[in-house]
């Protein structure tokens, strides 16, 4: 059910042609009364024609849906882009009656070329008249592009004796490596029916996607697309705005898309968690997680079963962090691998343990401070490099 | 004869047996008479021993010589491994009858493992009996890790009616983005019989090195043991403190021996150029040209034949550079394929150049001012994945 999860929310996917395979590749989300809205969007210099439209429109805080287009990503497509997106919003919100300004547009799939917005125009339509709340497990697969599987999350929590519930679709498996505003393509919906101020729904998605969108990486190559919106419609009944279990529902909903993000990653066979503490900062912290993550080198050594601690502290080397190597413990699946440069000699358990299969996790214990910071990536495959070479993002 | 080409220099390459090869794996260079020396090295927090032991040589600006041990790196080592370079450096002092401040060690390999300075002793020995004129050729192949080939370049030059020479070896195919200070596992050895006075030779070294070997990338892996030497022993009797010819051979030397270490790199099949120009700082411009050839889904679309527009600007536009997309004009083997967010249709004919094979160059007009840079790469194939998921590095 995804983002209809909630009560009060409606969503479609259709066929529009924009994907060479044929597939779903339109998304509608709409609620059938006001919400408010809540984003976070790419902070690349090159932002596609949706971010720059759905920005100002986000910060004004009000919206009911949103149109989305897979197969092509408007992005560097100059004015007649922007002029794309605004179209295509407003046929959406045309055809499901609602005010101009309150529905959005996003993309993603192809750089370069523009949406053929007069051959799409007719799928609109049809998703506005499709809308149901079936139709959230169709919008979900009608957003992804090289996803091999539609992520989706749901969570229901009890306020006052009422449930409020958060439901999520995300698409990305590719050019993933979020930095955004508050702080990929990194598509990211939320729906609720819980009643939040605008203001109080901007904090939660702000302190959310810090450490979930913004702490993965499956490539290291930002998007100019990476979106994040939550919308919230008050359906419930219920007042969440100071709400802590609102909060922790929407940071899991984002947390549980995040992780699915990087398990689907291209080429990807297994997740890699990079765990840092001990950082003389949490800026610290972040960098050295994040160079570590983004380490072609390790990755590729994770696909390879080879517990490569070298490549650990390489990449922890180039994060302009505070670093001291002799207080520097190492760690593989939880075997310490070498402490302050001194090996341990456990490299064979760290090597039995990999080839178990599953998760990764490295560990970087810095003994210079208490922050932390963690970051999720994959391993690095021959196939991503066979299927990068073929697709066109 | 690489470093042994110019006039007062000697080499060797022998068997120390740290490479499971067992192939060549200790190499030594020695002038015959004293000799000033300028360097460079890796920036990355967690320096390798060498690093550390000859960082305070070579600002001390005197050396005779270089003993060079590839197969372990001797790096996040600790104090012992501080304390083991040392000693080997020493031994190659005394085995040469060079004064022991004079004698510089560097090291290239796994990364984690210290070197076994007892069985490697007996092969100082070797090398410095066995240093001769043609020992340069042996050098160059027993500094390689996991290059498919020696790389060596020598240019001679005249000044006021006598020949100069500056001859260099390099090794180095993967770890590979150095970023030195005056500004990787890049090892870089120049040896020039030029009379140079140490501060000329420093400002020569730095000026050459930001444009040639930081301007270059693998991986995006910055190594903990990046290092260039550049050592004059005024053998040829010719003063050229401010020769610009010299400079300049310097340069070259540097710029072909870049050159061939990217051309080399791990599981590449072509060497990618980017050139940024119309940046509106020199700051922009560098870290622009370094995002896209950083970019592994670019690199894969080269090795793919794609002319992929859409990763180029996505890459550029996570450079934190000053950039309007309305003014860029992107293109690869010289067609242009968008101006402004405007595609020219013209993918094509990039294709076609593309499949020709050899380098592709890729284009970048920021519009914004006069400001250029230039990267070198290559591109990423499923060997590169392949061979680092078996190789320890």
């Amino acid at each position: 059910m995804s983002v209809t999860a909630p009560k009060g929310w409606l969503a479609s996917g259709v066929r529009a042609g924009t994907k060479p395979s044929g597939d779903l590749d339109l998304a509608l989300v709409w609620s059938e009364k006001p919400a408010v809205v809540a984003g976070a969007f790419t902070t690349s210099s090159v932002p596609s024609a949706h971010v720059m439209v759905c920005r100002p429109l986000v910060a004004a805080g009000s919206a009911r849906g949103v149109i989305v287009s897979a197969g092509i990503a408007n992005a560097f497509t100059g004015a007649e882009g922007t002029h794309d997106a605004q179209r295509l919003a407003a046929l959406a919100a045309q055809a499901t009656g609602t005010p101009a300004d309150e529905m959005l547009n996003c993309a993603t799939g192809t750089i370069g070329p523009r949406i053929p917005v007069d051959d799409v125009a007719p799928a609109v339509k049809v998703a506005a008249d499709s809308l149901s709340v079936e139709g959230g497990t169709d919008a979900a697969r009608a957003i992804m592009t090289t996803d091999t599987h539609p992520k989706t999350a749901v969570r229901t929590i009890e306020i006052d004796g009422t449930q409020v519930t958060v439901g999520g679709m995300a698409k990305g498996a590719g050019m993933i490596a979020p930095r955004m505003e508050l702080q990929g393509t990194l598509l990211v919906f939320l729906t609720t029916d819980a009643d939040v101020g605008v203001d109080a729904l901007r904090a939660v998605v702000g302190g959310s996607v810090e450490d979930t969108f913004n702490a993965i990486t499956i490539d290291g190559c930002m998007s100019t697309s990476d979106t994040v919106l939550v919308f919230a419609n008050g359906a419930s009944g219920v007042e969440a705005s100071t709400s802590e279990a609102f909060a922790d529902a929407v940071r899991e909903v984002m947390a549980e898309l995040a992780y699915a993000v990087v398990a689907d990653g291209e080429g990807a066979t297994r997740v890699v968690r990079v765990q840092v503490s001990g950082a003389a900062s949490s800026e610290d912290a972040k960098a050295v997680a994040r160079e570590v993550a983004n380490s072609m080198l390790l990755k590729a050594a994770v696909w390879g079963n080879d517990p490569n601690m070298g490549r650990i502290v390489q990449a922890a080397g180039q994060a302009n962090a505070k670093l001291d190597p002799d207080k520097l413990v190492v760690s593989m699946c939880g075997i310490v691998l070498s402490v302050g440069g001194n090996e341990t000699g456990r490299r064979a358990e760290a090597e039995a343990l990999m080839r178990q299969g599953g998760e990764v996790t490295i560990g970087l214990e810095m003994g210079l401070g208490d922050a932390d910071a963690q970051y999720l990536t994959c391993d690095l495959t021959p196939e991503y490099v066979r299927f990068n070479g073929d697709y066109t993002t």
